[in-house]
């Protein structure tokens, strides 16, 4: 049996957009070419560097950008716009361009993460879609950077989808994946992403069973001496014997759910010695966060599994970016740079580029030229000597598929890791702090 | 143009499911009739009720649970799981019953949300959908409830689909629409659950014209007088003062989407009856939840609209419910209570009712009837005097509609305010305490 469904993406978006086009249409603003920019006034928690990811996803999801039969069925029966905002919604089709941050690379406050540039009939549409993957993407991502870095060598592994919404799950664990996981539990993530899966029992498989012994048998007769036992069901020192005694020394591993970990994890690591387990190694996967992690540096831990923390932004469960127009094309013809003045929610103007600025193979500054009207971005005397940090994702309504699938979602894992350690060492401290390499602004002209 | 996808939700799945399932065909276990039971032990953030919700998604996602070629073909060439195993998970239908709380109900530490029986194989690998979907929502739901008795009887609506994964923003609306709001901003909510959506104007209209009263003209000119206008891009008193000038004295309202609100929210509300719109709403959208709410309860204020909090749950973005195995036949054919020892995790096994019971109007306990083994919970002796929490889900894989769609959404919220009216008046507080009610088990027998 096969289930079929269209796969549009466009309603999930927010109905005042389409209120504005409507608004738009009427009076001939929306033909307007605009400049929208998707960026960050702050870092939430006193994080000391951001994640950018979601963007593979978003340019997926705006190929299914479409208004169908369906989608255009519910709007005009709800009434939401006029017949002319449906026909118009009917041919649509995202004809600008969009350039912005590489999946996986870091940002700062004021970063220009995405520019999207087209009608503003085109642009507007996409706040709701763009904001909602970028924004949730980019919180797990910088947590999980955060959880990687504390991890040092150790293999990490994210499964925390059952703390997650079942599709933001998927993406949760992708986006730990660019930020330096190395596996994770969930299948749809594996198949989609192409991302290392990993697992192997819970406690209800020991409940199952008439005893420990019993379970812990049949494991190892189905999956091999190499597989990792949870040994916390009961009492942990009891498991641990009986888990030795049933698969032998050379047992894969043991895993410990729940207690006080230092404690538990060196108490363990002397039974298992003491047995002879000495290649035994122990996983934890209790409530651990990027602190946890930190604090288990120097206990026998080889490897951690991160749930809720890393699927929630540890305690930041988005990101705090906005999507607002920053330059269009006024009544004359000539280009103008706009801002709102709201108290606390001002935003600069511009169409702009940006600069990682490295000095010595260590990031010194985010260095952001302004152009208060169109002026080429392109221009040599606006370029500092850094390196441009935008690419071109969408040209002329054209997708790059370089950026998309597993292929892209790897990519941009091996962009991260290798512009991570551009940081400053201070970057990498856990406790709050201002961000690690100041915000410049330029004009261009 | 029609994409075409499957929509199973199979592969939404922890991959030591599969593991223990793989292991428990292997040793005959599979075939245990077994009872798990998903729940909380506690409140999240000293909540003093929760709020169930996501039930009727789940039923639907159960629906679409099948292992069809494209998710057998991942299993197969990752080797997830062995060949008998692709066997029978390609058959694999759901053959089993779920009992449990509906959605709307409050729930309490140790309330049995869902009853999942059936043989271990058939119950085990739900554990991860179920509680994927059952956390995001109840968690958003929960945060929605408190927030909704904060506005009495103000009208309020979700528009946080910016700051929630694009498919969790959808179910964040639903949650929230069930636990009290009474719109959303999301289009997609309002055609899959019904959901009645809200919205005008952000502020890059205001800036796409060349004047803030060109772009009020332009707005009135489309959506008449009735329109409420963004009166914040610049500065609030001017806006207020173009709105009125340009839209007269019939404005439907004005939104304020920054600033000191209690303070500001007094200023407009002055300034619009000097002007001689009373009849002019004011709407205000900047940061709140619930205590922000609660602290407008004396100001001028007509409308809220919530973003960021509601749709994270206000600081406890997923609840805290796992899932269980708490009954199971033995090898010698009679029944088992289970449960896990673990330290902070200890679990209550055996299979159980619930009754909440209602005194004068309010409810006074959360009673838990526990079955050491499989006696029927049904009989009268098992039953105290109150109103049985549990209906009837799923029956021998039949999954009733009737809690599935828009009308099952509408229900689950009918229902929430209904039950929501029972409790006591120490459980409409805000602050953290204890929950409003106890947990209190009998034995069944």
């Amino acid at each position: 049996m096969l289930w079929i469904m269209t796969a549009s993406s466009a309603l999930k978006t927010d109905r005042y957009e389409l209120t504005m086009l409507e608004a738009a249409l009427r009076d001939g603003t929306a033909a307007r070419p605009s400049v929208f920019e998707l960026f960050s006034r702050r870092l939430s928690g006193g994080r000391r560097f951001g994640v950018v990811a979601g963007t593979g996803r978003l340019l997926s999801l705006l190929r299914d950008f479409r208004f169908g039969d369906d989608e255009l069925r519910y709007l005009r029966d709800e009434k939401v716009v006029d017949a002319p905002t449906l026909r118009h919604l009917e041919a649509y089709r995202f004809a600008g361009s969009i350039r912005g941050y590489r999946e996986g690379e870091l940002y700062f406050p004021g970063s220009p993460i995405l520019t999207v540039e087209g009608t503003f009939a085109d642009a507007v549409i996409l706040e709701t879609l763009a904001l909602s993957v970028l924004n949730h993407d980019s919180a797990v991502a910088t947590a999980a950077s955060r959880m990687s870095i504390a991890a040092g060598e150790r293999p990490l592994a994210e499964m925390g989808s059952r703390r997650a919404a079942e599709d933001s799950a998927v993406a949760a664990a992708r986006a730990a994946f660019i930020a330096g996981f190395g596996a994770t539990s969930n299948l749809e993530a594996g198949r989609t992403w192409g991302i290392p899966t990993m697992g192997t029992a819970a406690h209800s498989w020991t409940l199952l069973h008439d005893s420990e012994e019993d379970a812990f048998r049949a494991q190892i007769a189905a999956l091999g001496t190499d597989t990792t036992l949870l040994v916390d069901t009961y009492d942990i020192r009891q498991g641990v014997e009986t888990a030795i005694r049933v698969a032998g020394t050379g047992l894969g591993g043991v895993r410990i759910d729940s207690g006080d970990l230092p404690i538990v994890a060196g108490a363990v690591r002397q039974q298992l010695d003491e047995l002879g387990a000495t290649g035994t190694r122990i996983t934890v996967t209790s409530d651990l966060d990027e602190y946890a992690i930190a604090s288990l540096a120097a206990s026998p831990v080889d490897a951690y599994g991160v749930g809720t923390s890393v699927v929630t932004g540890s305690g930041y469960p988005t990101a705090s970016m906005v999507y607002k127009l920053v330059a269009r094309q006024g009544s004359d013809g000539g280009w103008v740079a706009v801002a709102k003045a709201s108290q606390d929610k001002a935003s600069k103007g511009g169409r702009k580029a940006a600069f990682r600025i490295v000095s010595d193979g260590v990031a010194q500054s985010e260095t952001v030229v302004v152009s208060d009207g169109f002026e080429d971005l392109d221009s040599p005397a606006a370029h500092p000597d850094g390196r441009a940090l935008q690419v071109s994702f969408v040209d002329g309504g054209e997708i790059d598929t370089a950026f998309e699938g597993p292929a892209g979602t790897l990519a941009a894992r091996e962009h991260h890791l290798r512009v991570r350690e551009e940081l400053p060492v201070r970057a990498l401290a856990l406790s709050k702090s201002d961000p690690a390499i100041p915000t410049v602004y330029l004009d261009a002209d």
